[in-house]
């Protein structure tokens, strides 16, 4: 049997701003039986994610040697690997039947086939809508609960910056830590953005840095007791920013980096001299190296969900066609939340 | 009683290189009678140590309310605090007395006049030469060894870059390194310098980074399976180079940004996507936060002196009047090891 399958992918390497230009959307017949013994497994997809960190597996650096260290890259003309959910239409892998609902790495696409089931596990819902387990109940969240509870190890009372905090990850990491007992300010490129951090997620200060000529001087002034734990999606001046501004033993998880991802030029230079004498922690992280807060996570989140305390914000658009324009959004500023792209209804 | 006492001071702030026409030599009468009750105490000094931190206590900037966490501003005209070690020639302090040999926070004076003993303590040799309390068995030592143990948490067989590697806490950590079973190059300013860190210290390898066009093929060469420790005492070019060639989960123990301390626009801009997906640790500290691990430092250390495992690198200037070029030596490289003043035979 073969089902027509649609899916996205880039014309060639993306070293710059990425472009409607850069991707196409392509057409294959896809054979629903898997050989035999393959453990491969072909899922329809209902949302899949959309991702700033993408973009690094789409330059021409990440399929050099030198870049080992990166994510996979992704290959012109090949399907786009991305976090998603759906359901098993074929499995020749014992861990999944025919129908079983699965969140995993997907694709952009209708349909994705699953080497081996790699990273791909069977989802409970427990009662939440599939798209959560996108977000909050999936590496965007394990991103923020475990890069803040454990590369940040904050304490009561501190004073928590976050950047790019309406943002998938800075949001929740702002709601944890105002859970936690923290005082936190975000900031973000619009009104709208910090209106919806001071109102609806609770924060005690936003800022768009827009409107800012001096961003020293702007932290200066959210936080004139000086900043303990920076959470930086975004690196660049916000960076140098905060590192200026941190008190003694200052903690930064560095997660992403987003303003330096289209621009290889561009380089956050924060003051060693401030590192030194201010013991500043810098830590780059990635969530696939906190599974072992991964049972905390979950079952923290679900209750703070439940019980109303923690707010979800998506940003989902709809159809397959809408990923260029969902990805080419996120170095826009264009969402808010988590973003990601309905494909199919489940 | 009174006694004539030389000092050292700097005439003015100083914010860029030091030269020798910032300092001078004043002469003061001294009064050995201390006030009852005073807890001071009077140290004839021996020895006084010289360290490259200090010109970040005569900037201008130190004196500043934003510099807070630096540590104490050195004032133009007032003599200046450095480790010494010297022989107590009046106490009003209970925990000293006439003729205890102590070492601690002195001055660059013949004489210094110790307010309430603070960060002072008596001195028990060991039976080792008197510089050696200055330097291996003082704050470079315990900066070596809590910096080398503490902050970057070496497992033996790791690959160890440290810089200002002939330097007073350079050479230690690369010795440090070595004992403990890593793979050690080290980098310093000329040849000379270069074989003894290959001869005398034992070293796997070293080189002159002064001959070097590019310092990241450069780490590339030495390290070609990667760093996965660099002990950092200068900052800027160096910095950027290391993280490049650092492996996942490598770690920087942000000591010292020497190449910086002269030039208030020279930063150091590592690459933050490295950093994030390399989940590279970049974290400064200072010795006086690692008294923790003192007990096992000196001990260690001492042991490691005695059997000849660790060998001491000094570099001694005679007189106190040599104490200016001594200093600005530091900036231009000239020092080989712990770097310091002897002021008087003990």
């Amino acid at each position: 049997m073969e089902v027509m399958n649609k899916y996205i992918s880039i014309k060639s390497h993306i070293d710059g701003v990425p472009e409607e230009s850069d991707f196409e959307l392509r057409t294959e017949l896809l054979s629903v039986s898997l050989e035999s013994g393959s453990n491969d497994v072909i899922v329809k997809n209902f949302y899949v994610s959309v991702d700033p960190y993408q973009i690094n597996r789409m330059k021409k650096y990440s399929s050099s040697q030198e870049a080992s260290s990166f994510a996979v890259a992704i290959t012109p003309g090949q399907p786009i690997d991305a976090f998603g959910v759906g359901r098993v239409v074929a499995s020749e892998n014992p861990a999944f039947e025919k129908d079983d609902l699965v969140a995993g790495v997907t694709s952009w696409g209708d349909y994705s086939i699953v080497r081996g089931g790699n990273m791909l596990n069977k989802l409970d819902t427990m009662g939440f809508p599939l798209s959560y387990h996108l977000g909050p109940l999936a590496f965007s969240g394990l991103t923020a609960y475990g890069g803040f509870f454990e590369v940040c190890k904050p304490k009561k009372g501190e004073k928590v910056f976050v950047s790019s905090a309406s943002g998938s990850v800075g949001n929740l990491v702002g709601q944890y830590a105002k859970l936690f007992g923290c005082y936190v300010v975000g900031c973000a490129g619009s009104q709208k953005k910090v209106e919806l951090m001071k109102e609806k997620l609770g924060f005690d200060d936003a800022f768009n840095y827009k409107e800012e000529t001096d961003l020293k001087s702007a932290l200066k002034r959210y936080f004139p007791d000086g900043i303990d734990i920076y959470f930086d999606n975004v690196g660049a001046e916000m960076l140098e920013a905060a590192v200026a501004n941190m008190n003694a033993f200052g903690r930064v998880a560095a997660c992403g980096v987003i303003s330096e991802y289209t621009d290889a030029g561009k380089r956050a230079a924060p003051s060693m001299l401030d590192v030194v004498y201010k013991r500043i922690t810098i830590r780059g992280f990635l969530a696939a190296d906190l599974m072992n807060v991964y049972a905390d996570f979950i079952s923290t989140t679900a209750d703070h969900i439940r019980t109303g305390k923690l707010h979800v914000l998506e940003d989902i658009s709809l159809g397959l066609e809408s990923v260029p324009t969902a990805f080419i959004g996120l170095f826009r500023g264009d969402n808010v939340g988590k973003n990601m792209v309905k494909i199919a209804d489940a």
